[in-house]
């Protein structure tokens, strides 16, 4: 029997090979599109699903590509010539809530929105918060060490993952961590699967930590300032200032221009066209406290500021960055990077962004999670209207203009992705941030991890 | 030439063959002693002086044991016969602060106080926090991934650690993480060093995060109950009422008994000598507003309470706590171990502890960090006065106890472990807990860093 109909015969009505199907498995919302088609998706419902799986995978080498909700922005979860896209996104099961241990029991399949909306009910949170939480599952959360817009002061998705049930390459099952608080018995395995962008292991299960949610209300402020590099100067006070916003996003010129122009004046609460923007969040029992002194560094440093006064004036100021993605994708594909430099570089960076657009003629619309350093430069690719339906490619050009971008970060002691993961997309620099020693030694790991190689070949590293 | 001389060669007055020096190495603060004689104890100023050990030490195979400041308490960096000592002791250099980005680099041997004391004059500290911080290493912090008072509210040492140099087992350099908030570019090989008790590489330079110090005045809330029982259920009330206390510590009607006694009633503010003592603190900007709905949820679970008015007030129920070790210190060699279990089975934890103490007749008076699940039970072992100055040996029989306790945390889904780490101490155990599966890939990954096995042999895995 071929490894599909062995498949096929394990796992029944589990298992499709609907070309459209297929088909749809292999972008995600990069925008990137695995060339070739994968041989079979499989629906897994249960952890012997997954590895039933790996296990006729492992017989005839045939590679696995975990997927969950299919939002990834790297690549790195697309469904690849000949391979067998496992999909988990039926696995969404909350397992348990225990709120007197403040953690939660998931299957990997469940929306990071559809825990907190569970979770809420005890007054609990799950804090990663990526800008996707209503559509992204928090096993993919977990594969890519999801950051998101409460870092700096909640920490990145690593902190609130306690332990983890793995299938490994060859169908086995590998237990990680535990429901504990503190516990350093052997290596830290659950935080090497973090990150690990399906490359070790399939996750079909996960402990994670859940936190009281904050008292106080939240404090939304608004600043604009003349150009890019006083907004980050004034981040980069607000933080010096030893505060600790829950959200410090920043917006430059050219993407707000573009804000501005999709939501019209009346939406954005009068915020004008030229100039950066900057969105500081305060929470907790001191947020008024805290957002007062941010307002006046914020004066200080030249912003024209505005404060929520409610939830709707709030909610107007928050509409400005939430339509960032929006507002380009009117022009075409979006794509969006993600480096992430020392807080205290970021108007370096938005310096090296702006003649890197300069010199290549290429637009680059940038949003910065300022608290952390990591920004996002966007490149738009105008969807040629002759091509139809077929793929977007991303132009050599833009790539080289990345290429750049990357350099930068490194250069500035940054990192060439803070959230999105390497994915297919990012390979090519890796080895170039994380030198020659440590490359090869990430390659032995994966070695151990995958002998055979079939678990996400050609995310992370070449194949 | 023989491997010491090579050492005496390249690295001269650093390497020291010393009787008195070698044999004071031999030991930690668990009272545990290596038997047998280490070849040599070099004082690494540099890491030039660490990769010259390595790369001599790998050329016979000699075993290097890495050695901070000797306050571990799982054996874990004693010197080990024949085996060459390698002190970071001498590496203690602050290399630089960034208040900027909130970091600091570090020499490995910097004592965790004397980092604190540098950082506070910048608003700013680094939040791991072992009961040793005065005395213990960073660097000793990050092997051991050491927990401490403070651990639910503001994270294990490995949420503090963001980039390490590392000398590996073949004396080559390697560089993990990076400066910024986010980076998910590679597998996390920070987190998996974290922890690795010297058996992966020796760390030679860390990027530690630093943490804005609180605003608000921190409360020191005393309470008292009639056992063990009600007071572990006190403090998952707390937790329940979604309080986050900076400290919740709990001490056993045993080892309170033995504090009151040692301390003198004048200075322990008239606490009883019979039941169970809470200790809360409560800090932040809503420090008031918190001890208040603390104290209310102590008092309706039948404690008798009483609330810091000021500094010496506080101090007096701090002092408490502070005097468990140096009180049981006072009847002889003190065993601390070290097990953690989720903070809903605390109470059944100290249920189990009591059962087996009653059983075996071997008093086991217990502190417990409450917060984290976190407890300590300790064995007293009286020094024989005939045996003079002769290394402290546990007996067997506290041995079979102390496995009674571990196996009674990892059935109630808790750790051999906590924050201590397995060391020499509790090996035994490790397969136990792991299981196979993890087991052996733990032991995959330390071939894949150390294939010689050179790198603190016997420490977390048989030799």
């Amino acid at each position: 029997m071929t490894a599909l109909e062995r498949l096929q015969a394990e796992l029944g009505t589990h298992v499709s090979v609907d070309p459209a199907e297929l088909a749809a498995t292999r972008t995600d919302k990069s925008g990137w599109v695995a060339p070739g088609m994968p041989l079979a998706i499989v629906h897994a419902a249960s952890a012997r699903h997954v590895q039933a799986t790996l296990r006729i995978a492992a017989e005839d080498r045939i590679p696995v590509i975990t997927r969950g909700a299919g939002t990834g922005l790297a690549g790195g979860a697309c469904g690849t010539n000949g391979s067998i896209v496992l999909s988990l996104a039926r696995m969404n099961r909350i397992v348990l809530i225990r709120p007197e241990d403040e953690l939660a029991v998931v299957e990997p399949g469940v929306l990071n929105g559809d825990l907190n909306a569970a979770l809420a009910a005890h007054g609990l949170w799950f804090a990663p918060d990526p800008a996707s939480r209503a559509i992204s599952t928090v096993g993919g959360n977990i594969a890519t060490n999801a950051g998101g817009l409460l870092c700096a002061k909640y920490g990145v998705t690593r902190e609130a993952v306690l332990a983890l049930t793995v299938v490994l390459a060859d169908g086995s099952l590998l237990k990680t961590g535990r429901a504990t608080v503190k516990g350093v018995t052997g290596y830290d395995l659950t935080a090497l699967l973090t990150g690990s962008e399906g490359t070790l292991g399939v996750i079909v299960e996960a402990t994670v930590r859940a936190r009281a949610v904050p008292a106080g209300e939240t404090v939304t402020i608004g600043a604009v300032f003349p150009d890019v590099a006083q907004a980050a100067a004034a981040s980069a006070l607000v933080t010096a200032a030893r505060l600790r916003p829950a959200v410090m996003e920043l917006i430059d010129p050219v993407a707000l221009a573009l804000i501005v122009a999709y939501l019209g004046p009346e939406l954005t609460d009068g915020v004008p066209t030229g100039g950066a923007f900057l969105l500081v969040q305060t929470d907790g029992p001191a947020s008024q406290a805290e957002a007062q002194q941010a307002v006046a560094v914020l004066r200080g440093a030249g912003g024209e500021v505005r404060v929520s006064s409610d939830a709707a004036s709030a909610d107007r100021l928050l509409a400005v960055r939430r339509a960032a993605h929006p507002a380009l994708a009117a022009h075409g594909e979006v794509l969006i990077e993600d480096v992430c430099v020392p807080r205290s570089r970021l108007a370096d960076m938005f310096g090296r962004i702006a003649e890197i657009s300069a010199r290549t003629g290429i637009p680059i619309p940038t949003v910065a999670h300022a608290g952390d350093g990591n920004l996002h430069p966007n490149f738009v690719i105008p969807v040629d209207p002759h091509r139809g339906n077929a793929e977007p490619v991303v132009p050599e050009a833009v790539w080289a203009a990345a290429g750049e971008l990357f350099r930068a970060a490194l250069e500035l002691g940054g990192t060439l992705t803070g959230e999105h993961g390497v994915g297919q997309l990012k390979r090519r620099w890796l080895a170039e941030e994380l030198g020659d020693q440590s490359f090869a030694l990430q390659r032995q790991i994966k070695a151990v991890f995958d002998p055979l190689g079939i678990l996400n070949p050609g995310t992370m590293f070449e194949v």
